[in-house]
């Protein structure tokens, strides 16, 4: 890319390093983002600092927020006896634009995969069978999603709760299997929350 | 999105400010960046706030760049008598992957478009005039876009510069290489025709 000089050529290759956003893209963002005002480059770049600097895991269910707790955890007008497990943020936020779920959450981080060497070990695991001991829990939804890594991580997640004598679930089957919950609509997503079954 | 916190909605509001980056990519791309190195962020966003605070307009053809003069302008192995007209950075960019036209090069920062109010005075147009008094040309070469705005512009240049004797060229409108007649709108097959060259 020598036809940019250095200062464009360096924006196109980091921009170019974000998931999704190919040489052309790279090149379409860079030179939009040279038009836009200072102030607006300012708030983009601050905003990536800001929240890279900010945002932690919430202490309780591990989703991402820049508080201790975060505002799901923290709002008494949700049922704290129920908890659902999700693999990442994205996917509590899916169930929250459902606007139907009023229980909590705990978020793993990931899922278990022995393709790609991640084990219980490596996902927020432990952290929720501290949870089920500290706090009174009457029930906890598993919406994995419905991948291999997300139903190996379900079955091993209720075989661990079993004994504890605390009721586990599973989203039903309505999402469709190999699908992503953050790209599934609404309805779908409600129909698999209505559908649960016992573990 | 009050389902994410206040800095991670903020991130994907910015994001979702570039173009042809919609809600959900920006959501991924937040995502992304969260689980970024603190490194990598500070790269990313440096690499934006150092090429906005950096690069300014060649002072000679008015592309983007960080120093006083572009790369082209500097070298003295290309032909400095060749000056190609371009609507933007990225059509120069265009042309120089090619790596077989070794002139130089103006670029306009726009067309002239009557609909959206641009006319002559809003692109570089009196600077070209300049340069054509200053330097020593052979041959301008107008290579803006093949749209309605771009032929305006192209015509509006020629009859400028036809007056001061520098001939003017404009790069040949046809069917694509590798293109199928079929698929071809007709102006572009009659535009093929009216150009056709003795074999």
């Amino acid at each position: 890319m020598d036809y940019y000089s250095k200062e464009i050529s360096k924006l196109i290759q980091e921009l170019s390093g974000l998931p999704g956003i190919g040489a052309k893209t790279a090149q379409r963002l860079a030179f939009h983002i040279l038009n836009m005002s200072n102030e607006q480059v300012q708030d983009l770049a601050g905003a990536m600092l800001s929240a890279k600097q900010n945002v932690k895991y919430c202490k309780r269910c591990f989703t991402l927020t820049d508080e201790e707790l975060c505002p799901i955890c923290k709002n008494a007008a949700r049922n704290q006896k129920q908890i659902m497990v999700v693999e990442n943020t994205r996917d509590l936020a899916a169930y929250e634009k459902t606007g139907k779920f009023d229980g909590v959450y705990h978020v793993l981080h990931g899922a278990i995969s022995p393709m790609l060497g991640i084990g219980p070990g490596d996902i927020k695991l432990k952290e929720l069978m501290q949870r089920l001991q500290t706090e009174e829990v009457d029930e906890v939804i598993i919406a994995t999603n419905s991948s291999l890594e997300g139903e190996t991580t379900a079955m091993y997640i209720s075989k661990l709760i079993k004994p504890t004598g605390i009721k586990v679930t599973r989203i039903a089957s309505g999402v469709p299997v190999g699908g992503d919950l953050e790209y599934i609509d609404e309805v779908t997503l409600l129909r698999a929350l209505e559908g649960r079954t016992e573990l």
